[in-house]
């Protein structure tokens, strides 16, 4: 089968800083009461940060296989503001607020045009194979620094 | 096609107005790191805060299709502190901590045996049709007020 | 907050009357064994199948809103040939196989890259508000037939 | 905190070489068409086949964890009879069929009291941690020919 070499799934980008991923809102992520179920703007907010890590060229699944360590949500708090609905079109955008030695905490705000949609503050943690905070890998700890300066000093 | 009369879904229940729900943690609820992903948390959550309702005879399908309303979840703050593994058995423990107009306010923790797995602060709020923040039935605050306070007292 | 237009969900796209959709995979739907969980596949055709439609002009959450009907799976016979993994690209390409009065039939199959993954023959009936088998909107009938014929002629 | 004993998690049962599981509908399982999700009716299937293993004393994680091999689903179809709606109570019946050398091939129906929701037919196949196909352990060999003799002779 010849797929056209366009056709791929949609990669996120950085703005001054900030990361911007969109996705749609499809008949999965809706439930009985004709809107998005609350969980679900959690699998959009971890799609946008793995993007995000992706555009950075840090690559989970290399350091997961390799023992090195796996990032995991330590705690997040979230805000509903407006229900999306299915056929939404959403952008996630996502921000690095704070570097520790063993975890990143972000800022996450889902939009629907200029509507606010959702936000929260995500905590992740870096474990050890054995589920133990580790220590980020330098190189990660270095671009995430960057992007985090660029975002202040837009 | 005969069906024993014993085979059915497990009920939560009330203890001293903690409300107990048991779940079990299936391929479906982990992913690639080996342990449940964190957006599935909030699921056995919901089941727990519906099976609630349930057990004090607040129908919520029924108040979403005769037009009164139903319940959204407001914001909600999680703090994971283990992890949980394919084949845990898992007991939501959910408790009324305040109640408004148009909201409660529930604190939910989940544990496996001894271990804290995760606990949470949710405030779901009441929704007219249009998605506008309406009053409780007023049975349903009253049945809510009494749990708190059994809570609270015990 | 200033959102870059380019910066939208991805559609897909008919090419010689097959509609290509690209999606990739997320923490979300793997599972602990390492690979995509089974039921999640049938997520990305869902999701090719909504914006097969959606390239078509037919407006889903319209037709259901306004009464007219819904479609739903009435049945799917699925093959599981390779195991998709964390962060694949995959490409699902859906062909409009046969065009009943009430129901369409679409043969779809998963690529990464050159591999089969999965394929799939589904048949989708549209259904009124009650759930009653309903003649599909005219409109909607010549539009599947151009793609059928489309794929059938290339 | 003291947690009853008696609060655990459903467990499925045999009856004359049939399994019989007992699931709810929750939010998370319906869509905003007021039913349950297509691909959910995929989960509940695949709880009731875990238990079922649970049921026998095969150990599903730590044949995977010893490297033994795991289950995946090789193919599958479906037929979507009746829609389940929130708050269903559920039945899944899962009846060994047929037994290979490396696969399993079960009948799983679905039951809302009389009503037949879904009916369904799997092969699983039992691969290598390098996922090829592998021989299952013959202790679990044994154990399904007796559940579908015990099944077949009722």
């Amino acid at each position: 089968m010849d797929i056209p070499s366009h056709i791929a799934p949609l990669d996120g980008e950085f703005v001054d800083g900030r990361h911007f991923f969109a996705c749609r809102v499809y008949f999965e992520d809706t439930d009985f009461s004709g809107i998005v179920y609350h969980a679900n703007y959690l699998r959009y907010m971890e799609r946008a940060r793995s993007d995000m890590l992706r555009q950075l060229n840090m690559n989970q699944h290399d350091a997961f296989e390799s023992g090195e360590g796996v990032y995991a949500v330590a705690d997040m708090a979230i805000k509903y503001v407006l229900p999306a609905k299915l056929d939404d079109d959403l952008v996630v955008i996502s921000t690095v607020e704070k570097l520790r030695g063993a975890s990143v905490i972000m800022d996450q705000v889902i939009y629907r045009g200029a509507d606010k949609i959702a936000s929260a503050r995500v905590q992740a943690a870096f474990l050890s194979p054995e589920g133990r905070p580790r220590r980020q890998p330098k190189q990660w700890t270095k671009l995430f620094t960057k992007v985090m300066n660029d975002a202040h000093n837009a």
